[in-house]
């Protein structure tokens, strides 16, 4: 494990000074060499479900690690959506002279080596690597041991392209072992050649690399999103953006767990709201005022406020205004993408300025926390720490950057 | 000290969401009280330095320990040059509209707690103290335990300034104890409350904070910089730069420890560049070619070159290029400050591209490695890690940022 660290360290430095039409390049090939071998890819993954199936694996665990050829051909054509975009290296953020005549430009560089640790779907280590590889930075991935035979027929696609293009194998690299002890040593940095950990996958995986990682980490544990509908809302669009918000897919880290009615339209506003949740196949655990709404709302707990639920299942609650919603959220939120919907624009205004979530939006859907819904192109996950990546991490948060100075022979006085 | 970690955070909630104005005011009243109270933060320093004496500690040290008038008046100054900086918060960093009429932006936020330790140099107390609460955050300072009295009286003036203008007292807390273990309490994080970690002072003291922090930590370890005089150097240039990068202050991160001399213009340069720090003062750690320039020179070991001599010491090599130099300096630098002296434009773009540091300069001194000089106004400290701050970090540094999104009822597909 340690010679793989030291190996992506390397190529990480061949990467960084990779111009962009060789990452093109290389991109280009390993898209072409996924379509190519779709049949190693599928056998392999033939046999990953085999080995599932026999272990009685659930059906949702089944249907993740699945592939097929349309599966296949959505992983290629998303390597070429990389391919296509803006190359991040060397992009000026920011460049101003002093008056020794001395100037200062503030231009992207990569990071240097990310580790990825993901669960058994087999198109991240595709996806991620693609992402990794724009921005010049070598990757390390650790995939799920179920989808293993997945993964190591998708990485020597991706190592025919990137060889095919001149450059390193070890810029993409995959963990070539099934034993756990290997997350654990990548969590601890492999001998300080990774520089951050990306975990995709569930609650648990992501508990686990936030405790245990000695290397920054871009990661949500939760996605707790609000939807608060304010005294100003217009009810039809607040009712439609709750119901996209809640139900277009509830297993999104975006869709919406709890809303919040403002106690003035109570009489106006709650029980359509309710009942078009319910009407489109949602639970509803509400306070005492939601349960007046309708019969079909049952109490919610205390718990109910501050769970990620994941499925079609909302928590409701009457609030006293702004600064009781806002506190609310604050409270039990996660800080990942909370929602107001208003007409009234101070109100909106105060809302987006004091919540502090990674995304804050006024008259939206929650469901919009993606980064190719904000025009990124790609995403590998969803931050919601502050250091360095919040919000939607594309290929641009995948990147750090440098100062270069030019000067005439400027000394300091 | 999880209290104070708590009472902080509640703080920093508060910070985030005060007004420029507001904080402007407390740190006018804070240089006020400064000046104001001189007298008891001299009375207090006395007491310091009195133990610092009858315990016999370095005249370096009790210099570094001891204020005056002109130096309280400085800390005051200060205070309102951070005063006068733009307020970072709120600043809209990126806008972009997407096709379903989605509007973007991306604004700076505060990054929340930020935990300073520090060693005994009283003014940090007001500088990190000032800088932070500017971008909205509180801060808990963590001082030497010889300036403790020092630092306590100046305290209590920054304390007096917030609650002059009506701001938590608690947006600048001061660990109350010398007892150590609360460094300790601080690197684990508070109990989640701290989000950062700035240590100031020598290299064991950064080591120590680097290698226990379990939050991230803004710093460097060294400043192992280099001078490149390239073929293409002008020789009067590369020797006052060179004579300024590293005799201006020796004892500066940003002071060059190490000179590469082109092989191609040995003949030209070497002798008169050696000569040139040798007369200023500078002893010269060269190897074989540099030896023969000056009887004055010494052999350098191989450590010489991995060396922050922080000291009138360089090490000096003769190089085969650019590309040698560059492989030189990513074996033995530190990534903090790297300069290249040359009238080759072409050599010049690759240095600055090539060199993975936070700083690269063109025909400049590397003791520009400053906050001030970049025109940040002040600086916290310089970063050499790749996240989220790299190089001086100032008020802007101190910051995150989240994404605002305004619609008119979007509903996600």
């Amino acid at each position: 494990m340690l010679a793989i660290g030291a190996e992506a360290k390397a190529a990480a430095r061949r990467l960084a000074l990779a111009a962009t039409g060789q990452k093109n390049t290389a991109l280009d090939a390993i898209a072409r060499a996924i379509r190519a071998q779709a049949g190693q890819i599928l056998a392999a993954n033939a046999d990953d479900l085999a080995d599932a199936r026999r272990d009685g694996l659930a059906a949702s665990f089944v249907d993740r690690l699945t592939l097929n050829p349309t599966r296949i051909e959505a992983m290629a054509a998303g390597v070429e959506i990389v391919r296509d975009l803006a190359d991040p290296v060397g992009a000026v953020m920011a460049e101003w002279d002093r008056p020794n005549g001395l100037h200062f430009e503030r231009v992207r560089a990569p990071l240097g080596v990310i580790g990825v640790i993901y669960e058994s779907r087999p198109n991240v280590t595709v996806d991620a690597g693609a992402l990794c590889l724009k921005a010049g930075n070598a990757v390390i991935l650790r995939g799920g041991s179920d989808s293993f035979r997945s993964s190591r027929a998708i990485h020597a696609a991706i190592v025919a392209g990137l060889e095919a293009a001149g450059l390193p194998a070890a810029a993409v690299s995959l963990v070539p072992t099934r034993d756990r002890s290997a997350v654990g040593l990548m969590l601890q940095g492999l001998g300080g050649t990774v520089d951050v950990i990306v975990p995709r996958g569930g609650r648990s995986l992501v508990a686990r690399v936030q405790a245990e990682a000695r290397v920054p980490v871009f990661a949500h544990l939760d996605g707790n999103c609000h939807v608060y509908v304010h005294a100003g809302a217009d009810l039809a669009m607040a009712e439609a953006i709750l119901v996209n918000a809640k139900m277009r897919r509830t297993g999104v880290c975006g869709a919406a767990e709890t809303l919040l009615v403002d106690r003035s339209v109570t009489g106006s506003h709650l029980k359509p709201l309710v009942s078009a949740l319910l009407d489109a196949g949602c639970a509803v655990r509400g306070d005492s005022l939601t349960g007046l709404a309708d019969p079909r709302v049952t109490a919610a707990t205390d718990e109910d406020w501050g769970t990620e639920f994941l499925d079609a299942i909302i928590a409701v609650k009457v609030v006293d205004g702004l600064d009781d919603a806002i506190a609310h959220i604050e409270r039990y939120g996660s800080h990942h993408t909370d929602a107001i919907i208003t007409a009234d624009a101070a109100a909106a205004e105060r809302f987006l300025a004091e919540v502090d979530s990674a995304i804050v939006l006024h008259n939206a859907s929650t469901q919009f926390a993606d980064g190719g819904e904000f025009g990124f192109g790609a995403e590998i996950g969803i931050a919601t720490g502050k250091m360095h990546a919040r919000g939607p991490v594309g290929v641009e948060q995948l990147t750090s950057f440098k100062y270069r100075v030019r000067g005439t022979g400027q000394l300091r006085p």
